[in-house]
């Protein structure tokens, strides 16, 4: 998953830009991004924000964009969906944020006014949904338009840390919506999940707030399952043998998991969670796909079993704020580096080797 | 679907039995079935009752067995998994029936004491589940032997119609529990089944109870189509031309249907329904699946679906015979043939050239 | 429940107004209402909209208002919070409205970005809620200014019938919510609806869209017992001999009911509901209560009852609009008066001597 | 509270019994109670099975009994409806228990056949319900009869720990059913919790399984108090000043409480909850209630809440089995005396004088 990067000749160290300009780490086709100049933005609409980003981080799917896997992402386009900054200028429609409140950005910009956003399904919001850093430009800047500021921007708290707090842009609304909703944990639960990534991480801190009695991690990378049995996985498995699915039944008797939560996105992965569900369970769907799956049916088809998909609404962010605020939940166990935003291609590279980093989230500070 | 029926020498007319002996549909391998003697059965366990059958009816799954797609079916199986009766005799451990009582019984056992029935998970009953003329001896005999009777039977109303009530065995919570409300079908909602066979058409009826604003129908027979409109759906998709899933997004502008129920158990409907499902929607699969599918997870991962399986639980019989009691539903329309259970050869052939005969229930009565 | 009204020298017909005035209904203080030249609203802030109201109505509680139960309401107040009509204008942070617009306003005014809104709590806005005709000014008008106008109103579908759809603005979706859902009627449930005024007729109507078994109807009148007959009550009801609690244990062999809907607002009638509700059902308030009532717990703590409460969120509104759409709601059936605008006092006299002139909602049209 | 007793010339050191007779802790009216000879219980129905007790305790209601609040308890009743113990025998309609087995005694008998049991309302169960040590007799006693064995017993897990077991009974599933899940706390709520007694406590610790963030304890005792800080309670709030509304309100900057949780039962506590419940939360009630309380309605019709009440089911007691296995709950944390069964007397003493004591629950244990 090393990612090439774009090499242009650096006849200067990178600087934070003045005036109408900015840097901002830059998409130029497959394999290809820079740390360059792009103009400020600029209010568009009346429910716009201007933001100067303090914190931001990468994401998988960033790597994902410059792979060219998501072709719909245009040359020029500034990536980042997630990031921590201060409300710079804000439109005549926004009531919510005020110049100089520092706000949380949220990956999914909600208008609030449409169908889907008012069924809570802001992740297809009609004017909104995942746009930053996908199709208009993101938070890896210094500053970024956010539009339908009011139901995308979340008050950041007084006394918060925001390496933790920037986790609840992306990674702790996914890991939690997608996961640990969908697949409806509940005390005494035996789940597992597959893929201890970053997100499937963030699903196994966030399913801990419903007391399941066992969680299996599943992933290949013993680091990250060591990790993962450090932030509360009962069991551990490797799933080099690919074995993974005789182990989990082995370990259940032959029962299975009350919930599977694939956070990976490939066939095998989503195999492993129809194999081990168990009768009456949940597969809660969390990894991007890129090919179709093969449905067991003819063996599932008596098993009243559920499979959800989801994109991250972040609807549940005022809910993770508070958990957050309470201490049950430390997101910033998720950070293993940190650079300064000028340092981004050196970021990228460290998050993109991630085996050999061993690098779960990468923090980007300004200023 | 014909069903090829084995050739017996019949030199008398069929008669009902005396003793201990009593006559009953008997499956002697793929293809070959006979009205036949068979010994009457006799309180095996604690919780059983012996039933003697006034009224029972032919299942498509009884055509499964008959092919040889249920290969656990064993030769001089009795088949039949529904009926009315009578008690004849209970064992010392069943509590809510007396001889006597006119009961329903339920094609699902349940024990009601091992922890899937203690969920309501009927069918995964750890001493139970579909066990009737599938592992033990069925109902289309002149009598049956009911274990855990009283889980497995429920009181006949006193007013109540034979012919009306035999539909609350199957096909009635089937096409409730597993479309209806695995589906979670609601007011205003917009759904589509797939499939107007009887368990569609029970999907049809009882989708209704809770006030769906549109019911799109989709089959391949005009015919059944044509009592689908007569039961309730508001629109009719014949998918002979392959464009079913085409003609439903039209009908929806390109949304797609809130709840899409698979009705048929192959690849084809199927994919119908994952085609038409809208974002947040859901999709109830009932039909019983032979082989895999392909599921479009690179369409659907961000789709905020869900996808439900379910063998029936028969868990909501109480409230359904609530709802049939109070004339809100009317399951005898249903019924399309009658025979006396003598004839119950014939009513097998009625039932399985289903589309020739225009058939979906067909009653077998006795005495 | 005669109101008093102004008595006023009116030299000439009442007559719509022109320019930068409008005529309007104003409280007056207790017992005081006028149909007066107030100045036309004009927009305040970036949410708001300007509304030409086409269709209005009086709710119950405008007669509470002017009996002076709500003291809150200033006296120069234009009452009304339900209508239909034509945006005349909007500031400029409505987006989902345009001038010209046909739409129905709901009595909710919802912001949508506040921390209630976004759970749906539309009531409780922290910048809305139950404001128009209360603590602002109402719909008993020429125009109207609606704050929040993308959350607080609704478009009004093509085809429609205004004299249904203003029933959407309040009764709907009260009935509705506070009484069907917050009841969580189900199919074959068993339930009771204390009063039969507009709201518990509108409970009535709504409650069918789940398909319960049996409606028992309880109010004092036997006009509005008939009425509700023939909006599908099972059984009636008159409690004038202060029995209904006993008929209803009767009814139902000493059971209960599943459900018992308050929609009254008056101790006795929470009595009722109290004594009548089975083991493991619920008494849904939709009466606006004066006065504490005796809750008997040493009777219903062991009952596993739920109580509860609400002011109408107004959520539903498009749910409610797909179920009118389809047919099967007919909300003009609540209509049993007509009335041009400029005759509102003959219609508030009308409407308060619900008795006597057989009176359920009365509708207000302009030119 | 102090409990009198039945004050009997006790000639030598009590003693268990031998053959047909037993020792049991026995009601002589209000006031009354001695340790004295019964004869062994047999079976007397199917479902029936005979439980030698190892283990039991002695619950706050035993006292109500002893005071002469349950009229319906009979001079002569043996008490106690918690315990664990090993089955000597069993009736032939038991299946899942046999003789030998250690099983956990749920305070709820329940026949799983009634259409209560069905729905999950065991505690309503048409054959059973509480009936342990109440209408029928208990389990302070050698040996105890336990109706419908199969709903109303649970395996004792093969390595765990009796004094934690023994409160899996009734205490926790009290707590847990009444007041968490009745209360619907959530990740990131506040909620309030009335009382800190046993029962009290036991919501203190199950509420813990759903994450919320912030727990408020309040109650009379500052002792208590302190044992709840122990247990995760984030707030102490001692009520002896009459302002504990006041303080809830002011510490939630007069939001008031997501979850108001009553587990006292008297109408001074019921006020605290009522006062302190924010718009859009729940009241719990836990408490049993020997008064009606007032319901200010006039205040809270319009807040949007939900007030339960509920007898214990025990439904959930699979799952806190699995919850207490899997580490996250202690429930021997409540366990504050030891006595052998023997010195019961000397028990009822300890746990009637909670205050003086220091008591929780007092565990008893045979030989």
């Amino acid at each position: 998953m090393t990612i090439a990067e774009l090499k242009l000749p650096t006849t200067s160290a990178p600087t934070l830009s003045t005036d109408a300009t900015m840097k901002a780490l830059v998409y130029h086709g497959p394999g290809k991004r820079a740390w360059e100049d792009k103009a400020r933005p600029i209010i568009q609409d009346a429910g716009d924000a201007i933001v100067r980003i303090t914190t931001s981080t990468i994401c998988g799917t960033d790597l994902h964009i410059l792979k060219g896997d998501l072709p719909v992402v245009n040359d020029g386009r500034i990536l980042g969906h997630e990031g921590i900054g201060v409300v710079e200028e804000v439109g005549p429609g926004v009531s919510e944020f005020h110049v100089g409140d520092k706000v949380i950005i949220s990956c999914v910009s909600a208008c609030l006014k449409c169908d889907f956003c008012k069924r809570g399904m802001y992740s297809h919001c009609r004017h909104g949904g995942w746009i930053l850093g996908y199709t208009i430009d993101g938070t890896q800047a210094e500053y970024v338009r956010i539009p339908h500021a009011d139901g995308s921007l979340y008050p950041f708290p007084a006394d918060a840390d925001e390496e933790a707090m920037v986790m609840l842009s992306d990674i702790l609304p996914t890991g939690f919506e997608c996961g640990v909703l969908n697949g409806q944990v509940k005390p005494g639960d035996t789940i597992a999940i597959v893929g201890a990534g970053p997100v499937g991480l963030a699903v196994l801190l966030t399913a801990q707030f419903y007391s399941p009695a066992a969680i299996f991690m599943i992933d290949l990378d013993d680091k990250r399952l060591a990790i993962a049995k450090k932030f509360g996985a009962t069991s551990l498995i490797n799933s080099a043998d690919g074995q993974a699915a005789r182990h989990v039944m082995d370990l259940t008797e032959g029962a299975g998991v009350d919930v599977a939560i694939e956070a990976v996105g490939i066939p095998a992965t989503f195999d492993i969670c129809q194999a081990i569900v168990a009768a009456g369970g949940r597969i809660a769907n969390v990894g991007v796909h890129g090919k179709p799956v093969e449905l067991r049916l003819e063996k599932l088809w008596d098993r009243n079993i559920s499979i959800t998909t989801r994109l991250v609404d972040t609807v549940t962010t005022p809910m993770l704020l508070k958990v957050v605020r309470s201490g049950k939940l430390q997101p910033a166990q998720l950070v293993t580096h940190r650079f300064a935003i000028t340092d981004i291609m050196k970021a990228y590279d460290t998050f993109g080797n991630a085996a050999k980093e061993g690098s779960l989230k990468v923090v980007l500070t300004s200023g």
